[in-house]
This record gives structure tokens, sequence and C-alpha cells, in this order.
């Protein structure tokens, strides 16, 4: 009997020797496509093999993958059986159920004004008599019809131009990026822009109108950097072993992201050469992973960042494939582990603009926070955990197709609500803190966490565990006492950097006029239930709002609107940093912190 | 019998079945260094067969080369039989007469003030007290002690910033490029530059101390894109018919610039990365070629250059092995014929400064001229051929040792001296010019340059030809008439150009106050001569000046001064330009100009 993990579903289970991965995905209810129904004919359940061992590659595997597939491991599921514990990612495009990634965000409610600007030139063809060298023909006409002045001329550009401009008759399309020339097609390319954000779990991917600022095309995607580790701690020490592996985090990052915009482009009958600008956020590790930046002083004290200040770098000059003269811009980072991703939350959100006493956080992996106390801003970092992601949750999973999402329990009925509504397979964060408040609500735990006697909880190899879903077939869906335990540390974290920054401030939490909570999980979550658990503080709920992917919009923000980028750089400025274990007293307002029953100090 | 060819000697000859290379080579007094005498033990006598075949590689080749450079046609000579006419390069190395390139010119008079800063600061390391981003560390140490305000810096200097300032213990030294750091290094690093005139035949290469603009190392190097031609056409031609060979064409310059980088800064125990600038000039198709921008249109009327300005180019985007941020400053062309080393050369004589009326040329396989007329500046492009590089000249050769290059001839008596003060093997330019001025004034040749009776004037085959050194063992060294009419069409080009300037500034070969002569050729060529056979007009001799390597010059001046770059900008866009092809009655011109009687029209 061995256990298997499929990610990214993040589906974890047992397997009894001799059974198949695609029989035990199958029992798991991990969705992989076999349209054959497992005679290794239809090549669908294809896999990748990220650790243990396997049985041996067969002649259908040979005949469907390449030799580099094979060599990393990519098997069908279907004539594949694992010979120890194994781990196993199954490739999107082998799920049946589209991974929910939230891609959706805060409207745009500015003004395009880009860094990258699209313009029409009819330019004249040289002769014996005016023989005008091509790239001051193109800078003539600049000048004549937009009154610019000559600037520069991207290299790739320069080397396309004289064919270019023949080959459009002299009617060209110019995407200029300030004073510098980056791609020239036809004067009717409808040039678009890339907007990133690159979460430690999961990658949001937008195509904008360069013009109108229009969101054309997006996609949430996983960041196959999970293959390295789960959080970002385990990255850096990879990426600082090796040069080699540092390249191939990189690599990982942006062959996504190119496999990503060829799809988008083609969704909109466009091409991968008409994205004439590219802004990406992350957090500070994925910032620098992205870009290739030393991240080996990252994770040690004093865990400073290599780079604080935005950058601006060529995307060729980091393998990015967009057109030819193209800049990739990055937002600036604050610290160590508040990155450019909280930087563009906050844009995102105006929280610097707003008046008065007003909290953002966006819950992930890694909790940022950030405090406005009248104008004076201080952000904190905590380690939330993967646990709002199904890990080390018994019956944790991401929020994808037959994940739990939400929980009401009245007595002993337990009524349950499903990602797409299907069958269920297991809980995903909202779940969990739905049904955590709802066993506290109805006293199944006491404030401390602990399990009472219920009808619904029962003892299993001398463990306690909430029965949530009872099945025939695959065995009950259940919550353990050690579920509630991850999440009253996951929570407690996120509690106690609210409440460093209010300690900080010298106000308290019924200050908080108004509480954002950004994120794909944030909008997803019950803010009842939040507050319930005491992850969030006991404020009326109208102070609450939910605004999705706000570090997305913020990018999509930066790509068309070079103020936003201003505002990016002014905020990174403003935004102070606490150090959350350095706050005195850690150990005890950590443990108060975790109590279920800790609703507010004040 | 075979022809056999040996670069970049330029000396040609016949090569019996049987006689290896080597023996060839020794025959024709091609200096091939052989410490073994020819039995394949020393390894020296390397060579690379550029056309024809010979028999196959020996072990000795395979214990000797690469499989690559057993696939590129290297062989020992010594053990390489030609089985068909032969061209073959004398790789620098193992010629024993180190090839004579000039690389001297002017001095420089000019306060450095270059592109790239050369800066030292201390910077604090960072605690958790103050946990600086590495990034904003140093910019806080410029500002401080510089008073600089905060730019960008070049990503490789970005991934490579927090291990450095580490190892280097927070002291740092700094290369600043306008307002981007392109490098960091020790504090005690000496930063230097590199200037590069890369001419159709000859590449000049210096190495320049940033701090004092000194010359610190330079070399003579040939064009290795000679193996795709002798004249730019058939190198624009090689380069349009498809991108690899456009690409191949880069690479050998590039190739041949990095490996002289590395000798020059091994001879000077420094390291290329300290190589924090460059400058590199040409004429326009060696310009395009070096960045692969499309030349098709340079060699179809009406031969638009794709781009005139200046350009900057990150060096590692052409391939080029310098500082990791650091850049490659190319000056401006004028035109498809007059390119930026000639905008060089005028940066470096300071022709655009003179008063009156004065002449700069720069003679070589293309010749350009340029007249400043009392302010107002014209340029012509002359095709005066590879004449002068020895090539379709009988014993014509390049400016190697062995070479004759100046005669004087009394009645019957010659006298000659050689580069080097070798036994004679062939005849360089600017002997070619000397003995061909010497025939004419003792009337060995009459005006039009028709061979009369002479002593040393034989017919051999129905062919006259005049015997210049008589050897026992290799046969005589002689000028045929075909020679003559070579030197003639050459020599016509370069004076109708001078005379279309003339003509089109409306003065006359007499006002001119003054000629300067730059280039390697024209820094070893007697004036006397130039002028005797009509190339260069009949005025005093004092109005001459030979101010050798004019080009290279302007390249090391744009290097040290941000001054000399405005200045390069300034006359680019002063300086017209004539086409010659263009001006009425070209043809009778061209026809009085290759009279070797043709002393002036005024």
């Amino acid at each position: 009997m061995y256990t298997i993990e499929f990610e990214p579903v993040g589906r974890r289970g047992q397997c009894p020797e001799g059974e198949s991965l695609l029989d035990c995905a199958r029992r798991l209810d991990v969705d992989i496509v076999s349209i054959c129904g497992g005679v290794s004919t239809c090549k669908h359940c294809r896999v990748q093999i990220v650790s243990g061992s396997v049985s041996p590659p067969t002649p259908e595997d040979s005949a469907t993958f390449s030799e580099t597939q094979l060599k990393e491991n990519y098997r069908l599921a279907c004539t594949t059986y694992p010979q120890s514990d194994v781990k196993v990612l199954v490739p999107p495009e082998s799920l049946s159920a589209p991974q929910r990634t939230q891609v959706e965000g805060l409207e745009l409610r500015v003004e395009p004004d880009p860094a990258v600007r699209c313009l029409e030139v009819q330019l004249s063809a040289p002769s014996l008599e005016t023989p005008e060298p091509d790239d001051q023909n193109l800078w003539n006409a600049l000048k004549e019809t937009y009154a610019l002045n000559q600037g520069r001329m991207d290299l790739k550009v320069q080397q396309d131009l004289s064919s270019r401009l023949r080959s459009l008759d002299w009617r060209a399309g110019v995407a200029l990026r300030e004073s510098e020339i980056v791609a020239i097609g036809a004067d009717s390319t409808h040039w678009i822009g890339l907007a990133a954000d690159i979460g430690t779990t999961k990658i949001a991917v937008y195509l904008i109108d360069m013009k109108t600022g229009e969101t054309l095309a997006s996609r949430g995607l996983m960041n196959p950097q999970i293959s390295y580790g789960e959080d970002v701690v385990s990255r850096i020490y990879t990426a600082s072993k090796s040069g080699e592996n540092a390249q191939k985090l990189q690599a990982l990052l942006v062959d996504a992201l190119n496999d990503t915009i060829v799809d988008l482009c083609s969704e909109l009958d466009m091409d991968p050469s008409h994205v004439v600008d590219a802004v990406v956020v992350g957090n500070t590790a994925i910032h620098h992973l992205f870009l290739q930046l030393p991240v080996l002083q990252l994770g040690m004290s004093p865990y400073v960042p290599a780079v604080r200040s935005a950058v601006d770098v060529k995307a060729r000059d980091i393998g990015l494939r967009i057109a030819p003269g193209g800049y990739v811009h990055l937002l600036p980072n604050i610290a160590g582990y508040v990155g450019a991703d909280h930087v563009s939350m906050l844009l995102a959100t105006g929280l610097d603009e707003m008046e008065g006493i007003n909290l953002a956080l966006d819950i992930g992996t890694n909790t940022e926070i950030c405090l406005n106390c009248r104008g004076r801003m201080k952000s904190v970092s905590c380690a939330s955990g993967p646990a709002f992601e199904g890990a080390h949750i018994q019956f944790g999973m991401r929020a994808a197709a037959g994940a739990i999402e939400h929980v009401r329990l009245s007595g002993e009925r337990v009524e349950i609500q499903t990602i797409g509504g299907e069958s269920p397979i297991g809980i995903c964060g909202s779940g969990l803190l739905d049904v955590i408040a709802q066993m506290r609500n109805n006293n199944v735990i006491d404030s401390s966490g602990r399990m009472n006697t219920h009808p619904l909880v029962r003892t299993r190899d001398g463990r306690k565990e909430f029965v949530l879903v009872e099945r025939s077939d695959n065995g009950d869906i259940t919550v353990s006492q050690k579920d509630v335990r991850e999440l009253q540390v996951a929570k407690a974290a996120i509690r106690l950097g609210i409440q460093a920054l209010l300690e900080d401030a010298g106000v308290t939490e019924k200050d908080i006029e108004r509480v954002i909570i950004a994120g794909a999980f944030g909008t997803f979550i019950d803010v009842e239930s939040a507050v319930t658990i005491g992850m969030l503080p006991p404020l009326p709920l109208e102070r609450y709002s939910q605004v999705g992917n706000a570090a997305g919009t913020g990018a999509r923000l930066a790509l068309i609107s070079r103020t936003a980028r201003r505002s990016a750089e002014r905020i990174a400025a403003k935004d102070g940093y606490i150090e959350l274990a350095s706050i005195p007293d850690f150990n005890r307002k950590f443990a108060a912190a975790s109590s279920i029953s800790w609703t507010t100090a004040d």
C-alpha cells in the first residue's frame, strides 16, 4: 500500500500494490481524462511522476512521449503502477475539470496612458534623389505626424526594419515605449499587452488591449515551480544550490508564461509578437526567481532583497517571447517577504489614498497585510502556510471541481456545496473555514479547538474525527483533530499580523473602518466564518469587502497607465515593514491568537 | 600543377602534384612556422583550406584538431597535398612574420569624459535593524559619495549583485554608463574600454584606460569575412541570401573581436569583464553586417542604409563578450557607401573645424573622400578596388614581411626596400605606386601607361613585363602591363572623386590648402609617387599630411569622450554626399583620370 499524491489538485490517498495510477486517481476522484477507459489507446491520461518510483515505461509510453519527456518521467497513468509512495503531476490538459484559478478582479478605472504607445505612420519610398536611410525615413514620418523627436530603436527592430518597411509598402504601425521603438507591424496591427500575477501556487495571466485597456483574454494556471516545493523557502534553497537550479526554476515560469501567451493569442487570432509590453508581479522570492536574481540572502537573516526598485528588462533577456524589442516591467518590492504583488494589491485597492484607518490583506501561502492608519502605511508578512490550499489537511484539496467549498451544520445535519456541483471529493480552504466555524457554532469543538462528543464525531485508530460526508464507495470525508490544529496555526498567523500592525500604530481593532480582502482564496471565503474562527477581527460585516485578484488588477493597471507605475513606486517607498518574528512576546501572543474563541482584545 | 593562394599574406603560386602545402608555402616564401621541419611532430603549421580540395586528414590531423576544426578544413600544412587549385588561410599564429596592420594613429588630444564613469563606493552591511535591499544600499552609497540620483542597473549586474557585494565585503568599484550601472567589481578594478576599426580587409583593435584615455594595448588583424569575398558587394550578396549567412558573417567579426579581447586582456593581466564600454566603426556595409542589420537594400539602387543614426546596443545582444552590462556604441553612417569609419576619420582629423578649403581621404578597397570647402562638407565614395592590397596584381601581396614597399629606379638600376628587410617575395601597395611612378619618371611607360622598350622590359608569352627583382631560385619578380592597368583604374577612381567634390564646390585643385591622407595604406605611400602617377593632385608636398589610422583614432576618441560622440553626430548630419556614378560625363572623365600624365586640370 503506497501513498499517492496528485498535483495540482492536491489530492492524496492510498494505492494498493498492482493498482494503476489511473485507477487510483479515479478511486480518489481525481478526474483524469481517459476516453478509452484505461486500455492505453486514447493516450489522454498523461501524467508526470514528480517523485517516487513506478513501473518502467511501456511500449505505449515510448510511442506517446518524446525521449526528453520520458526522461522527465512522463507516463500514461493507465499503464503505470506505483512501486513506492509517489507524487504525480496531472497536467491541465489531462484534467477533465478545469482548474479553478481566480483571474477576475476589480475593474480598471483609469484613462489608458500606457508606457507603450501605438502609432500609425505613412513613409515615402526612398529614391536616388532622396536616398533617405530607412531609420531616418521612419523618424521623419513620426516627427511629421506626431511631432516626436528622434529616439532609439531596439536592435531586433533595426534588424528587421528594411524588409518590414518594404513589405508593408511604407505604411507601418509603430509601438513606441517612451522614446524607443520596440516593434513595427502593419498599420492595422492590434497591439496587446501582458499582465501576470505569479503567486507561489497559482499564476493569473491577462492579455490587454493597449489602446482601450480592455482585458481581451485571461487564464489561471498552476505555478509549475510547485514541483520544487510548496513554499518559497524550499525554492530559495533549491535555487541557491546551483546556477543550473536557478535557471531551471526561472525557465519553468517563463515557459509557462510563453505557452499561455501562445494559447491566449491564438484564441484572439493574434500573435505573441503583437504583445508589446508586459507587467509581472509576484512576491519578492518569486520576483527574484523570475529574474534569476540572487535569492540566497533572501533566506538568511536579515532577509534583504537583492533588488527593491522597479525593474525594466528586455523580455528576450529573460526568455519571454513577445514583440522583439518588448520590455517586462516588474513593480517594486518592499522587503524580503513583502513583494511586488503586495504593492500591486495596494495599487489596485487604492488603500494608500483612503482616509482614516483601513486594512488590506491578501491571504495565501504567505499572507501580506497592510494597515493605512491615517496616511501612515505599514505592512507585515505572515507565514500562514499552505493549509488554505489543502496541504497538510487530511481531505484537503485545492479549489477544483468536486471540492467542498461551503458547509452548514444544524445539529446532526450537514449541508455542503461543491465546486461545479459535482460529487464531493475533498475540502478546499473556504470549505475548511466554514466547517470549523460551524463545528464551533455547534459546539463540536471548544474554544481551544478540541473536539467534544457529538453524534458526527467518531474515533478511529484512537483519533477523533468529524464526519462531513458519508460515502459508501470511497470512504467518508472527515475533518480530523489535526486538521483543526493546522487551521488554528494558519489563522493565528494572520490574526497576529493584524494585531502587530494595530499595536504599532497605537490603535485597536474596532478603529478599523474598512477591511479589504484580496486574492483568489479571500474571494471565496465566508467572512462570517473567518470572524467566527478568529482569523479576522469581529467587526460589522459591512466593513469587509472582497475584491478578487487585486494583485492581478494592479499588474493590469501598471500595464496601461504610467501614472499607476509611478503610484506603485510611491507606495513602495512609503510603505513601512514590520518583522513579525521580532515583535515582543511573540510566543504568548501566537498561542492566544490560535484560540478559536479569541474574538477581540479590544 | 595547381595554383595555390595563401591568405592573409595574399601570395599566389604554382604547386606541382605531390608537393605538400608547407613546402609550397616555403618555396613561395610564405613564412609558416614549422619548428620540426615538416615531419608533423611540432603541430605548428596549422592552416585552413578555404576552397579547393586536398588530401584527406591524416592521423596527425585528427590528433591535432577538434572535430569542428576538421569539418572546417583545418590541416597541418606539412602533411596536406593539394588535389586542385586551393585557397589556404594561414592563421596569424602560424605565421612567423607578424602581420603588419597599422594600428597607430593620431594622439588623443581630449580631456577624458567617457560615457562610462568608474566610481568607488563603500557600503554598510545590512542588519535586522537596517535591512536595506542590496540595490538601495548601493544607490544610497552612490548618492552619498557622488551626489548621484538613482538610475537603472543592468539585469546581469542585478543577477550578480548580492553575491558580488558580499564577496567584496561591501566595498565596490562601479562602472556607470550615463545613469545605468553596467558592471561591478573590486574597488581597485582597472576598467578598460574597447575601440575597433573594422575595415573591409583589416581590423584594428585598441584597449583604452577609461580614466586616462591611454592606449594600453592594440593589435591589427585580418577581417575574417574576407573568405566570403574581398569586397563588400560580395558579402552583401552572401548575407542577403539567407539569415544563416548573415549570422555567420556577423559571428566571424564578433568571434575575431572576442579572441582579440581575450589575448590583449591577458597581455595586460586583465579580464574581458573589465571592458566596460566599446566603440566600433566601419563602413556602412561592415557596420550593418556587424549588427546583422538588413543589407539587401544596400546593394540595390538607391543604396540606402537601414540605419543612419548612431547606435547603442548591449554587447551581449550581438555576442560580444565584455562586461555583463556593457554597451557597444557605433558612430553614425552618412550614406550607403559613406559609413561610420568615414565619420570617425573626420572626427579624428578635425576636418570639419578647419577653415578654408581642406580635403581628407582614407584610401582603401573603398576610398572615401571629404572636402570641407569653407564650412560646407561633402563626401564621395570611390570603388578603388583591392589592387592596393595586392589583389589582381601578378606579384601583389599585402603589407607583410618580405613585401617590396619602396622602389627607386635609375636607368637600369633598381633599388628596393622590403618590409622587415627580408628577401623580397612580392609587391605591396606602396611599392606598386613607387615602381609605376619610377617607371613613368624613367620613361619605361608612357602617359597612357603603355610599356616602352627598356633594358628591364622583356616579353614573355607575348606579354611585356618589367623585371623588378631577378631571382635565381623562385623566378623573377615582375610588373606586367596588366598590373599597370589595374593601378590606373584604382587611382583614376580616387582622382575622379576628388575632382567631383571640387566641381561640386566650384573650386579647383590649386585652391586646396591641405590634404589629409588617412588609413594604413595611405601612411606608407610615397606622396610624391602618388602625385607622379596622378592619383593625387600636383600640390606642393607640404600641403599633404599622413595621419595613420584616423578611423581607429576617432573610435578611441568616441570611447573616452562624450563630446566626441556628439561631434560625430554633428559631422554626420552636416556632411553631404555625392553619388560618383551620377556625375555628368562620367566615362570621359574616368578615362582622362586614368592617364598617368594627367596631373591637373587647373
